[in-house]
């Protein structure tokens, strides 16, 4: 039985390949993923022609899905968004219907983004899907022909809306939720990082560790409960700023605070502003879906697996 | 100043053109339309190669799109379907943000059908869009990229959730909703109709007269209020097949309602049974689209319109 991860070379998707390095893989990706031992390694572009024959070849009985142009260059290069978040979804989707006898498990990386502002405070389940973005419009529509292709047998499918992913490896970025993982990461290796909104500002989370387990435990469940909808929204953990750095000081001591400089960014803020503060993810956690419980397990899982 | 209807052969689209006649139009279709004065009638297969090219020929300011392949055969025809229903709804709109300095109102019929069961009573603006058939989950997939497009200044579209259309003309066929048409159509024309349902049975409903009311009016609305949400469920009258009786026998006598025969069809009974009973449509009564007030006015316009 093997396991097919396209996006390998991701964050995510190489821990999905290391917790399931007992297993045979296929890690797929544009640039070359790191190589595990009995895996096989695949780089490709997922728009070209022969891109669904070469990844299907083995027939994965599972494939996780987490390739994906991201927000900002979705918006930037229409074409290119277009081409790889939908054609290249629904192209692997044709050619998995085409193979007979052939009916693997999808897990596919979601978002979040596939829903828009007014939110209520707490996002229910069945909140309507009408995204702000091209992103979003791609991941959206990636959700329904899942449904359709699981609803008519040809694959069975589970997309994940996933939280903002904390703390992310790597060095601070551009991205407007950046801020959320540098003003814990930095002062945790004993470097500055700058908190450009207020202790108040509300975000929804999960730590590296637990979006593998979203798509680990994705690949197991009964799908049978989850009806038409395979859109599940996971659960996360809703904090403040104010709870990371409480968390920090826990963890690293008063000095550790003093790391943090406070220079506001409107800009940041007004982006920041629009994100969701929380969901209810009332179906996944009836799944057996499991959190982060709080912000020092977020660290704690963080300083072990850097350590 | 051209308007451009596709699927101008069929029902509503044949009396959009007619609502139309003083202007220029485009009448296209798979069949050929209809001719009136000074139009121009395309005959074309909307999946052909240069289908997007001839459509836009004229740069039509107004496009209304009726053209779809129906809910039992695109469940039947799975490529036929997403064909039709999918791809050349994004030919069209990749063809018109192609075209320097073009920016259309597309009026599109959507369908009630992107969202599905469990309902409410009342179904709300938001509810969430889970379809349960491959139709329903191509107009949900069309309405996602129309909102893309519309936000990206490409196109400014209106998607319609149409109400079911009664009375619907011609001759009684086997889908399951045609008896809500045969039992007024029929009894006013002396011929004899079967119910097979309880009178209880309550549905959606829009006259012809109000469905091009519908596609008119979207045409000329300003659509800065829809903000994002470009789908538009547009008001209907919620009514049993007792109110539907009712308004029959005061239209043509006590005698119309002998020539209606009970012959119960479960099949019928339990498709329509999980279907909605009214939605809401605050939006589109805000936008000042029109509902029909009563299966009186219904019968009535059926009336004048045969005589």
């Amino acid at each position: 039985m093997t396991n097919l991860i396209i996006g390998a070379a991701g964050m995510i998707g190489g821990k999905i390949a290391k917790s399931l390095s007992n297993e045979t893989l296929v890690l797929a990706d544009a640039v070359p993923a790191e190589p595990l031992p009995g895996s096989t390694v695949l780089t490709l572009d997922l728009t070209a022609p022969d891109a669904a024959t070469r990844l299907l070849e083995t027939r994965p009985a599972t494939i996780y899905h987490l390739a994906a142009i991201v927000s900002g260059e979705a918006e930037a290069d229409f074409d290119k968004g277009y081409a790889v978040n939908l054609d290249s979804i629904r192209t692997l989707l044709e050619a998995i219907r085409h193979i007979p006898n052939y009916h693997p498990r999808l897990v596919y990386a979601s978002s979040a983004a596939v829903m828009g502002r007014p939110f209520p405070d707490v996002i229910p389940d069945d909140f309507h899907t009408v995204p702000l973005t091209s992103y979003g419009t791609q991941k959206a529509i990636a959700e329904l022909l899942i449904n359709d292709y699981s609803r008519r047998g040809f694959i069975d499918g589970v997309s994940l809306r996933l939280p903002t992913i904390c703390i992310r490896p790597g060095l601070p970025n551009r991205a407007a939720s950046s801020f959320f993982s540098n003003i814990l990461r930095e002062p945790l290796a004993g470097k500055t990082a700058n908190l450009p909104v207020p202790e108040t500002t509300r975000h929804w989370f999960a730590s590296p560790r637990a979006a593998v387990g979203f798509f680990r435990h994705a690949a197991q469940i009964d799908t049978a409960p989850l009806g038409a909808d395979r859109a599940v929204t996971v659960p996360g953990l809703s904090a403040t700023v104010a709870d990371q750095l409480a968390a920090l000081e826990r963890a690293a001591g008063p000095d550790a605070l003093t790391l943090i400089t406070r220079n506001p960014d409107p800009m940041v803020e007004k982006i920041v502003g629009g994100w969701a503060l929380a969901y209810q993810a009332t179906r996944a956690l009836a799944l057996g879906f499991v959190a982060d419980r709080s912000f020092d397990d977020i660290i704690a899982a963080h300083l072990a697996e850097t350590a």
